[in-house]
């Protein structure tokens, strides 16, 4: 049985669960490398999945007889087996944040269960410590986002539309060996940039225009998350001081990051100084980053728990005036004993692009 | 009020409801235009949309004092406003269907209605009978996706790999006014075409492949869904009796298809017509198309209901033989009183590109 599976087994039994319900497919290809649309099943001695006619030669390309799983077509699998599968279970786990109110219901009457009862995202919580092979993927993503980087300072003229810029970046993640985009990119010029959570549009990027640029790309299924604020000729002087400010900010948390650090307290310093000059920090100051773009643990002021050594996070302040302009500087940094690195390490200065 | 808030407020009405909870993005979106986070609360006497502050500016741009919405931003919102949106409501809808066991959780405790009430997909179930506004932006990304499939008949070029067609693909849509992708674009050539869910390679495309090309666009936020399996060079001749046999169930089901038809006859009169030949039809012979790429009604042989005016469904059979190759030919069909019109209109005879 793989390490993965044998701590989930480890795990449940602590929790006084005889058997549990993996339904997220994230989680699924986290514990088992399979990448389809199924169910798995840790019942007190096997480990089944069950998928459809579409996966099952993918799955069975994927597992291996170490890994102990007994692969099902679903339509072979009868209401009798379902039953059977946690038969003599006093308590079933079952990820609460992920299954709908109705496939809980579906489940409860499925497999007959004595009780399902709520996992607390014990998966979600261990998918936030990266092991060797997770950090390499990360690291090898992050380094293709900076690559791409340097290229757009090339490419990047006055006049292109922000779409176009997107559509660069796809195309060099796609021609240079990522599996695809890790998210839409967001490509915001000029009072673009002041939304905090931009779309790229086809407005044409102007001399003196900020362009906020927020992207990434998978590699082998992870991510890597990076924001540069970057100039168009120029960098207009009222920008600088918030540039400065967010730099700044971005800097110290850099400095302030590592195991055993309160995430709250984190965030807090950081809207602290924001608020001295006038400023809010009015998203998350990071989140966790792997399989999912997204994920535990979420940087921000509500978060009371620490960092741990080899957790993957983003550290991103910005700052944003309405109908103005925003700055916003992300990195992708691996968290370590005594501090953290950053995994993206383009530059943060100044960056004019098309400057005469 | 709009129109499409009156008829829900009408329908929670006649199921005994006084109130609903909306959190679906897409139904959200339905309903009011609005294209956010957020939740939309139907209550006794109000309408209420609770959003952050990444969207308000957004959101109150797409409003209109016509549509009787009252806007709110989370972080004013009280935990005792939220018991009074529901008080004196004896039953509250919620989705039950979308939303996690642990957000129905969190609503009981966050609203302390009496009774949360599962509302069996009622607003996905409206959304099936599309509208004259919402025909006439199916209509125009399915015109893009034709288009685009011309386009593609002189860019395809034996040598070249699925990801440059995909590539392609996606820039055709983004130059010619779509919003973007509907879905991941399935270029599957020769192999690969086997499988029904097939994703994009760097196969290099070689004289003889099939090539199963999969994909649509979305315009003001409406999907459009076709595929064909074209040819590279010549069409090879063991592959010619799967075609025609397909083509012949998708022209047949054309045929069938008009308000009123049983959805499970359709579909076991073409796995019946494959199974004559030694085939099955291994997924769903459709699915309906709107504001999701994969919405309310499926068409396959568990779906007992019938077809009605205005619903648009794909109409998409295919074949697979494991390793060897496949053929699916799709289009994107409006149900008419007496019949069914394509919205995608490309031919489905042999398509060879780069032929000498």
């Amino acid at each position: 049985m793989n390490n993965k599976i044998k701590w989930l087994r480890e795990k449940i039994r602590i929790l006084d669960m005889q058997g549990m319900i993996v339904s997220n497919p994230t989680n699924i290809k986290y514990l088992t490398g399979i990448n389809a649309e199924g169910v798995l099943l840790i019942t007190r001695k096997e480990n089944h999945y069950i998928t459809d006619s579409r996966y099952i030669e993918e799955v069975q390309s994927v597992l291996t007889i170490d890994d102990e799983i007994i692969l099902h077509n679903y339509t072979d699998v009868s209401s009798y087996d379902y039953e059977n599968f946690f038969s003599f279970c006093e308590n079933v786990g079952f990820e609460e944040s992920y299954i709908t109110y109705s496939t809980y219901k579906n489940y409860m009457q499925k497999y007959k269960a004595n009780n399902l009862e709520e996992t607390e995202n014990i998966l979600e919580k261990q998918r936030m410590i990266k092991d060797e092979n997770e950090i390499e993927q990360i690291t090898k993503a992050c380094e293709l986002t900076d690559n791409c980087f340097k290229h757009l300072q090339n490419f990047i003229k006055i006049g292109m539309t922000e779409k176009q810029v997107a559509y660069e970046i796809e195309k060099y993640f796609i021609e240079h060996g990522a599996d695809g985009l890790a998210f839409e990119t967001i490509v915001a010029s000029g009072k673009n940039s002041s939304k905090p959570h931009a779309k790229t549009t086809e407005k044409q990027i102007e001399a003196g225009d900020p362009i906020t640029i927020d992207f990434g790309c998978t590699y082998r299924g992870y991510h890597s998350d990076m924001t540069r604020t970057i100039f168009a000729g120029y960098v207009p002087e009222k920008i600088k001081p918030v540039y400065e400010l967010v730099l700044k900010n971005q800097l110290q948390t850099a400095k302030d990051m590592k195991e055993g650090i309160n995430i709250r307290t984190l965030s807090r310093n950081v809207d602290n100084d924001f608020s001295l000059h006038g400023y809010n920090l009015v998203h998350s100051l990071g989140h966790g980053v792997g399989l999912e773009i997204h994920e535990l643990p979420y940087i921000n002021s509500k978060n009371d728990n620490i960092l741990k050594e080899n957790m993957i996070i983003t550290n991103e302040p910005g700052i944003y005036l309405a109908g103005e302009f925003g700055v916003r500087i992300e990195d992708t940094v691996l968290i370590t004993k005594s501090g953290c690195t950053n995994l993206t390490k383009s530059s943060k200065d100044y960056i004019i692009v098309d400057a005469n």
